[in-house]
């Protein structure tokens, strides 16, 4: 009786389903159940081509598609609370859906946001992943962009700029790396860590936040833009993983392409400099690294990328841009 | 400094985003504040080339997109509560996004169901529209498919199979119909008139509910295995448009390519005999039209569907299945 997509969505979905208000994925809608917080919902869809390789391999491309917006939801401050996807497919292979539908259940089960529910489409065209994604906070606790002030120390987690080194790798520009190098940056493309361990450290001292997705520099610009504020960056502080290091070091790539380049999924706050002690202890004991880059500063400048001179560095690009 | 994504969505979108949730679209995440009720969510997506046409007019693309979402809300007896939306576009037209964004927004204010945030990505492939929108219910009061009882009439909103008979004239198939006939099968296919008008007295009288999409005998199909019963429904009672009717007279279409055809968007829903006049008082008040097509019956059989003298019908297929 069932038709291919009820089959489809039957076989590989419905064994994630496992939360009450995914209703078993046999009904019109999901439910989320009063809770007396606020609800936080994002939406990111991530599409063959542009947002991942064709090639990269299916459980990637699930994680990638869940993390993206799990991101969103840390940097807001809330707690994931489920999420429904649409998936646009060519067609349905068992050897791509299975791979990718466990992932995406372990992901859910990892950072405890069940799926909800979805909708499962055919398409001619490049496979797309689209998902929204629910978060609580207490009423009113939400973190916003447009609260940053002046004087607030800048902070980044993580390592900027792996992945968009990554992606050049996958399109074989510049290498010399060894093997692990390569593979780490590859896999920072791939599969993001976002930093939802972090996410009441950065309700609870935070005055601004966003998640870094199309590039350091440009989400810092429109996190100062949003709260009418301006910011000064000392590229020197800007955390580089080991292997961003090397290649910078070879020269196939500079610390204002990781500043520039998109994909790193980390989180960009700003902390009153009387809560940085409490919100570095607090990220230490989520074992996750966060470093000062900079302080906001007054006025409705563009932020300044400052050398080790402290001499302005003019950036070509400030992040990636679709159209 | 807006880059063309940033300024895609300031020039089309941010005019819509007056809700204060949508939180001038300038944040990473929507809001949903608290309100104590439960939250229904529901995702549906359209595809060029799969759900629309490629030269359907884009004022009537938004329309659908948003209304094939509302549908699910009203058939689960919830209020509109705002929706998020993906768009994958080629490229940005002015003369495609300007009449899309108006009538998106147009939608938004009738069906009072704000947007409130979105993602906006470039796609090599076909348009492809996804949205997650969202309905409040006082807790608990969710209506669900699960939930139908032996003997509870089974009622429809509107009339069926106009859509699926707008479609084929559109791809050239039967005809000779007067132009008004025609242009209203072919608008029944392109914008979707969901009975949210209907949704409290859904809520208050049915004791089971979905949306019609895939084909009003399919989904009764689903409605019963969800619900672990049986059906009987008469085909002379489906409500049937004058122009399916005249569609039909001509040799052009059937009563059983209707009741299998898909897009209808009206509400499929069970009402126990008692709650009968009530629900129908209620129908006339919010002026939409509802007839009694059938009774639920006990058992697991598949529901049959009965011709004018009480013998069953064999339909060839039951609904559109995507795969």
């Amino acid at each position: 009786m069932a038709s291919g997509e009820d089959d489809l969505i039957a076989r590989y979905f419905r064994p994630l389903a496992t939360d009450p208000g995914a209703l078993g994925l046999v009904d019109d809608a999901a439910l989320l159940k009063s809770s007396g917080d606020d609800l936080v919902v994002t939406t990111d869809a991530i599409i063959e081509g542009v947002h991942f390789l064709a090639d990269d391999p299916p459980d990637t491309i699930a994680r990638k598609a869940l993390r993206v917006n799990l991101s969103d939801i840390a940097a807001k401050g809330a707690v994931p609370a489920g999420f429904v996807l649409t998936l646009a497919l060519r067609d349905a292979k068992e050897d791509w859906l299975a791979p990718f539908a466990r992932a995406l259940g372990e992901d859910a089960a990892v950072f405890n946001c069940p799926v909800l529910g979805g909708d499962t489409v055919s398409t001619p065209g490049p496979v797309m992943i689209s998902i929204t994604a629910f978060g609580r906070v207490p009423p009113g606790r939400m973190v916003r962009r447009t609260s940053a002030r002046s004087s607030d120390l800048i902070a980044v987690t993580g390592t900027i700029g792996d992945a968009a080194m990554g992606l050049h790798l996958l399109k074989g520009q510049g290498d010399g790396l060894d093997l692990p190098a390569r593979d780490f940056l590859i896999q920072r493309y791939r599969v993001p860590q976002p930093r939802n361990a972090l996410a009441i450290a950065i309700r609870d001292h935070a005055s601004a936040a966003m998640d870094v997705s199309d590039g350091l520099a440009g989400d810092l610009t429109k996190l100062c833009a949003a709260s009418g504020v301006s910011a000064a960056v000392n590229l020197a502080d800007v955390p580089l993983s080991v292997a961003a290091q090397e290649l910078i070091a070879r020269g196939h790539s500079s610390v204002e392409a990781a500043v520039s380049g998109g994909d790193d999924y980390e989180i960009l706050c700003t902390i009153p400099e009387n809560r940085w002690d409490s919100f570095a202890a607090a990220a230490h004991r989520a074992d996750i690294r966060v470093s000062a880059i900079g302080r906001i500063a007054a006025g409705a400048d563009a932020p300044r990328f400052l050398d080790a001179a402290g001499q302005p560095v003019v950036l070509k690009r400030l992040s990636y841009s679709h159209f």
